[in-house]
């Protein structure tokens, strides 16, 4: 979309990873979980509910395949999957890896602890895995 | 479903609204917030993405339904939307009414404080008002 902007806190916390389903796939950069944040391009919603019918569709099938292709790819005993927003209100969906040993296990991970960024090295790797994994047919 | 029972802790925490899309709807006994909880009556699953593509359909139209539902209903500022597991993990859906002056706000409601159970009173009220509200055409 020519008016779509990226919230800049969700820009500053994150890596690209690619487009999906009229979205941006992104990495947060925080390498005690792996956890993508999905936002669609579509400048001022704030709710699921908002999405036209086509839209709402073929995002809610793009959650399925990246918390399927997500919990393949890490083992991960737990996904969670959340639209929340209390703090960035733009639309974007949280799909998150979770494991019984993992730092915030069993509560949430929103507001436990500090992030702690992935090295350079690190996030070009994992970035490089997940769009092989996720988004390559 | 003949063989579907439902996780005892989430039928100790909640209260019953009705069916929704092969679901159990059910409303959090904490006055708190207005939080739903839809459960999917298919034993064993614990992953959205594990849900066949009807039920998939079906069920994501009921997410949608109720988040706009329910915020219609309460004039909530913001919805969450969440699907964790982590302590229970029968597959089941948080749809949860959110305002700026809430116990919990900005944070994520899962593990914040303890639970303000209804009285039987106002619990019956709203379930009664969520019942024609929500599930109504």
């Amino acid at each position: 979309m020519a008016d779509f902007e990226l919230d800049p806190r969700l820009a500053r916390d994150t890596a690209y990873i690619g487009h999906l389903a009229g979205c941006q796939l992104l990495l947060m950069n925080d390498a005690r979980y792996p956890w993508l944040i999905l936002v669609p391009e579509i400048q001022g919603i704030t709710e699921l509910h908002e999405l036209e019918e086509t839209a709402f569709s073929e995002i809610t099938q793009a959650i399925k395949r990246l918390s399927k292709g997500l919990q393949s790819m890490t083992g991960a005993q737990k996904m969670n999957v959340a639209a929340l927003g209390n703090q960035v209100p733009m639309l974007h969906v949280h799909i998150i890896a979770r494991d019984k040993d993992d730092a915030a296990w069993p509560g949430p991970v929103w507001g436990h602890g500090v992030a702690e960024p992935y090295s350079n090295h690190a996030r070009r790797e994992l970035v490089a895995k997940l769009q092989r994994t996720l988004l390559c047919d």
